[in-house]
């Protein structure tokens, strides 16, 4: 964890391009957002430029806006790739930046980073990239503003699921106790973050809770989600993402699983564990994927035949465990 | 906050007492048994006594068992109350506690509380009863094994909503980084707290969100418990003390109601708010008390007659905000 090369790069370059992974999620945005706000307070120019928009549900976060409509400043020397363990999940980005003219700078959390660029910063035990950030403001002798402090605080709570995953280590709370004395509002982050949800998204998470389903002895929970029930409350399907994790709350439950009506003789089926069960395979035996914690697959069938077969099969993983 | 009076009278005393509120949740749980196992370490002999039983969700606590099992130890000289903003909320435990013979301590971080007792370390700053329980040990320098830890960072999390609510500060976090420090595990309480949720539980939740109803142009949100639904689905009223989150989890809700049904003519409600809304001052109106932003009340009613006059209250509230 070479931090002292990327520091020095930071302070060197005076045009940087900062860019991160396709998928956005909380702690990548919330890192290009910060480290630019206080490369900015360096008197530098900054530019973020990601493949993809944005996301709704971040869209609270301050300079969000900037995020891809900017062009690239004039000779921008650095290029600077944050949370992503392998330089092509910057995706389309890679198009804009001349290697031969360009210092690269890797600063990421991920296991699994490839260590590319001419210097990283790479630390696996780190909770988010904005941990790291806020550790590089330190180096810096950037004291955060709180709008930083709270855009940090935000990209660690995203990345630990509020500090809810063994990722969540002493120093990622001493890190957020140091954030909320730069004044981050903790509670305004969670009420960001968890507080928002639209009142028939709950009314209709209220409904599968209700019609809750366990199979294999109770290690798996299972719901569905109607084309009677999308209509009912007019939802959009791609606000559904939560729900499953809803299921795996279950006492003694290793699986849940989602099932969703879309309506065009497809059925969506998200899969998530707790346990031991790889459910990257499980989807696989319907043509889906993911990880071993998170999967998904679909279906063209009904939805009593979807669920039916899905569950037969995960009952037969779940019972050879 | 004469912590010193309180730790003099921890040393100074042989035979403990400890207690607190009925309706117990997790951090009044884990406040009593951590200071139990603190105080059992320095070779005090230590019984717990709780009106009512724990609530099987935080039966994972090590030492759970011996609560309100165990007779008086003879002679207990000190009492110690934790968590109780008000003497009277101890309930029958008061029966066996005799004034004459026994001193009074009262540790607690509720804004209402009385100051009653002998000596008192009250601090409405501080997130938890658990948080003033670490301080405690410190002053006694007795360093934290990691079961102890893990305790009281449960009872933080618990009283904190995970470290959501505003009453979580750079102390409550840098605290928690402290007991991470002395073992707890913070992703296995987390487990324990969010996803170990029986499926009768579940379920009831799934009823109450799919009749969620708001009120004061949708800065409102109120659910109702009803004996019909207790009945149906076999459920104890003492795991519903979390429900009353999920209705301020509404976009635009700045308090949430959950009103419940006891069978007995008694209606307990209990508030939320994460607005500036005062929930204390409104559970005041109706005889209750509690928190700024929690807090609950009980009316001898029905409970369309509850929902009628609370609602109604809040709603002049929220309105005049």
């Amino acid at each position: 964890m070479p931090i002292n090369d990327v520091t020095e790069a930071l302070v060197r370059h005076r045009r940087f391009l900062l860019t991160s992974h396709y998928n956005p999620d909380g702690d990548n945005i919330a890192s290009q957002l910060a480290l630019a706000s206080i490369l900015r307070s360096l008197n530098k120019q900054v530019a973020i430029v990601d493949q993809d928009p944005v996301p709704g549900r971040y869209r609270f976060l301050p300079g969000w806006e900037s995020i891809g409509n900017q062009m690239v400043p004039q000779n921008a020397s650095c290029v600077v790739v944050l949370d992503c363990g392998n330089i092509d999940r910057i995706g389309k980005v890679s198009d804009i930046i001349t290697p031969a003219t360009m210092e690269l700078v890797n600063i990421d959390h991920h296991v699994s980073n490839t260590l590319y660029g001419h210097f990283h910063y790479v630390d696996p035990e780190a909770s988010s990239t904005c941990e790291l950030i806020l550790r590089l403001a330190q180096k810096l002798r950037v004291k955060p503003t709180p709008e930083q402090a709270q855009i940090i605080l935000t990209g660690m709570m995203s990345d630990t699921g509020g500090f809810r995953y063994a990722s969540t280590s002493a120093d990622t709370l001493r890190a957020a106790g140091l954030l909320s004395d730069y004044g981050a509002k903790i509670a305004e982050v969670a009420e960001q973050l968890y507080y928002q949800q639209p009142i028939n998204q709950l009314k209709i998470l209220g409904e599968l809770l209700s019609r809750l389903k366990t199979g294999a002895k109770g290690k798996l929970a299972y719901m569905s989600l109607t084309q009677e029930l999308i209509k009912r409350y007019d939802f959009d399907l791609s606000e559904s993402e939560e729900f499953v994790k809803y299921a795996l709350a279950v006492k003694g439950a290793e699986v849940a699983i989602l099932f969703k009506e879309q309506g065009d003789g497809v059925i969506r089926v998200s899969f998530r564990a707790k346990g031991r069960v790889d459910v990257n395979q499980l989807a696989g035996k319907f043509g889906g994927g993911g990880h071993i914690s998170a999967a998904g697959a679909r279906l063209n069938t009904t939805l009593e035949d979807a669920v039916q077969k899905v569950v037969q099969m995960a009952e037969a993983e779940l019972s050879s465990n």
